[in-house]
């Protein structure tokens, strides 16, 4: 077995540490200190843990199955603070309930409030001026909840009100176009619409992790990542409707309304293949406040940047229009000096979300090794995954649906056998492209770079079952 | 063109009534009072309606777009209560917005405070044994967002405490299976889990069309219906732990931990493909507590009632249980005064969502017409859409992905000439089964039936714009 690299810095989070965890369940029902016990109390006899712990009631279980149809008493616990041989019914089973639609829209269990975005103060000078990340580490599937999708922002967030809200097109030059035209809100909702699944990842996400630096949680190494189904109008629609030449105008220039001035060059083929789009739709509801509302430019397998928040104004061009954020951010630094300009399309990657970094395993034993995959160029062809730091492989099931440009999520059985492991996961695309290791990444890009890490990600459990963020070099 | 028959009653909805509304942008954005004064002032000239409102901030916008990269001024607005050609620009586009993850789960917009699951109170005695229903029409694509997910409660919702829940599997008699067991949240957990996209629906959806009542929107006639990705363990794998002995144990019984006594009983065969799921994730995150946290039984196809929520208790049989709610409730009763039993997959079915009942068509001209499609027997191979109250038909864009007993959203282009209009939608599943028209319904199940009506739905758009609630007959 290969031991990580010591040499690595180990950077704490910031907030909520999210320290040890049993997989997905105790993060979500278990504090900290609880969690803290119950790794005490594992240390001393691991195997029989779970066994002693609910012994009385599977005992008292027990003896309801032997006595069928006689369930008064079914899912027992024992009386709080009192002789855990009597059992009593909780209140849910005999109690009335609370009402329906109490407020019209309803929110996350009490036992779940653990479960959110989580910011990394470190990582830009102002709150306006940062990210959040999503909690990969306790989600399911391959739908991001809208109110745990990441953020980022680049002066803040607006509650942008609709009615008022305009969307301008033109023409860099005024005879790339017939017409230039501002759509209300209502203009575009009349259009025809179309909706998909697309993931969305900031180019900077992993960025930390090209500096050696281990963040401590799948959520803070990877939670710039979220997918949705988003709804809106083809791009393509918006620009026939202006009488674009796209023989000449060969890009598009997307301009969100509020202040970061953030403007990006999309090429032309990806509006006139359909898949951009004008969108008001996400997961069903109206885009959320902090991801655009009421309106977003999707830019399906491009990086979030791209995806203009807030779009207010879309001009057609002839040539990119090299904007502060397209010459001096979201550019790669290669290992001759030079740099990497608009490579926006996010390449494949896959990433093990469970079990991951701060997570505990508490008991040797089966466990569902569950994870993400994507790629920026098409549908996810297969999935690898390794529990021993690359030297053997093995095929994950990809759950359905395996769409272009969106997550995939991957589970894999497995049964722990107590001794340290290194997980991986590698990600195949359809246009071949396998994720690349570290290595193979860094004899291309050197170790300078910052954005568009997609290299393949490492955790360590240790033989105390704890998870840690590990690189192989 | 067919008028409707005028013998109908309408029930006005008896929460918030969501008047008249031009499709989905002024529902969500225009308060009920603004869409009355838009309306009378449209029919005043509802052709030239929208140019007019918006002709200042388009004039303004047009002088921008003759000075391309000028934009410091986009998106103008004209001064409140000012000279309408002063413009200023926002807020939004010159200050700093609020910062990342304030609490750490985000919210709708305040502009869309609209949208929110609505009671019926005539429809149950208590709030506790009621429902609440989704607001279809304000929703997109095929994904429900969990906070406007409907409810149906038989005696109130709960938020269990997932640490002390357990699920019994066991035999009505001890010798269907080699052991009963007990299973807490962490060791479902951590079984192989795997994904899918379904819906679900109540099987008393548009139940009150049975009786020919015109619920005003189709948030009121089809809003007992949403769809999730879904996330648990296959039935299947639990009952392999126990050796259960599937020969005989031709069935399974599924109990919840509310006080409701809500069992349900479910054919094997359904178990044994695999489909039926132990499920604790919904869209992502783990289901909410009024859908049933932290464990459901998901069942593709059947109805919501037998999607036990609170899921404790599991029982293989062999043979059907005969329970309250599949003796008294959720049967039909058919013409000879028979009724018929475990009716409980929901055939295909489909409605238009867009327009529909209590919107507000302003003007003449091009409309999006959208809607959702779904059967209990598979995939949904076609829609097809009139808009003269089933004469003619023509085929609906179907949105990917096209999922087996999922919704499926469609659209369609349509330019509307003013003049009254009967918009229907007709889906037909990959088994060729045809949704089936009022009159076919009621050839073979009469009229008297509460369950399990999926008739073609009819919107009447009247030449004033607004649109009913109509059944042909």
């Amino acid at each position: 077995m290969d031991t990580p690299p010591g040499s690595r810095r180990v950077v704490p989070a910031p907030t909520d540490p999210a320290p040890g965890r049993l997989l997905k369940a105790p993060e979500n029902f278990i504090d900290a200190d609880g969690v803290r016990t119950v790794f005490a109390e594992a240390r001393s006899g691991r195997r029989d843990f779970i066994r002693r712990a609910f012994a009385s009631a599977t005992a008292g279980a027990a003896a309801l199955a032997a006595a069928p149809r006689a369930l008064a008493q079914a899912n027992p616990v024992p009386t709080e603070g009192g002789d855990p041989n009597i059992l009593t019914a909780p209140a849910h089973t005999i109690g009335l309930g609370q009402p329906v639609a109490t407020d019209g829209y309803g929110k996350p269990s009490k036992y779940e409030t653990n479960v959110q975005r989580r910011q990394s103060p470190g990582l830009t000078q102002t709150q306006q001026s940062s990210v959040s990340f999503a909690p990969l580490q306790s989600l399911f599937g391959i739908v991001t909840p809208s109110g745990l999708h990441f953020e980022r922002h680049h002066q803040g967030w607006w509650d942008v009100d609709p009615s008022k809200h305009r969307l301008m097109i033109n023409g860099s030059d005024p005879s790339l176009l017939k017409t230039a035209k501002v759509f209300t809100m209502d203009e575009i909702m009349r259009m025809p619409s179309t909706s998909r699944f697309h993931f969305i990842e900031c180019g900077a996400n992993s960025g930390m992790e090209w500096g050696n630096v281990a963040v401590p949680t799948v959520q803070y190494s990877h939670g710039m990542l979220s997918c949705s189904e988003f709804t809106g109008v083809p791009l393509r629609l918006l620009l026939d409707q202006c009488g674009v030449d796209t023989k000449r105008a060969r890009f598009v220039l997307g301009e969100g309304a509020d202040g970061s001035s953030m403007t990006r060059t999309i090429p032309m083929e990806m509006v006139e293949n359909g898949e951009v789009l004008v969108a008001y739709g996400q997961n069903g509801e109206m885009l959320r406040p902090e991801n655009g509302y009421p309106l977003r430019l999707v830019v399906p397998g491009v990086q979030g940047v791209s995806w203009v928040k807030y779009l207010r104004r879309i001009e057609v061009g002839d040539q990119p229009w090299a904007a502060k954020d397209e010459a001096v951010h979201y550019i790669d630094l290669m290992p001759d000096g030079q740099h990497r300009q608009y490579s926006s399309i996010q390449e494949c990657k896959s990433v093990v979300t469970t079990p991951s970094g701060g997570q505990v395993l508490l008991d040797k034993g089966f466990y569902n090794i569950s994870g993400l995959a994507w790629s920026g160029r098409g549908k996810v062809r297969k999935v690898d995954v390794s529990v021993d730091g690359g030297r053997n492989w093995r095929p994950a099931r990809l759950e359905t649906p395996v769409l272009s440009k969106c997550l995939t999520r991957f589970n894999l059985d497995w049964v722990w056998d107590g001794k340290a492991a290194l997980i991986q996961s590698r990600a195949t695309d359809d246009t071949g492209y396998v994720q690349p290791s570290y290595r193979q990444l860094r004899a291309v890009r050197g170790s300078r770079s910052i954005y568009h890490n997609n290299a393949v990600q490492t955790w360590l459990v240790q033989e105390s079952g704890e998870v840690k963020n590990v690189q192989l070099s």
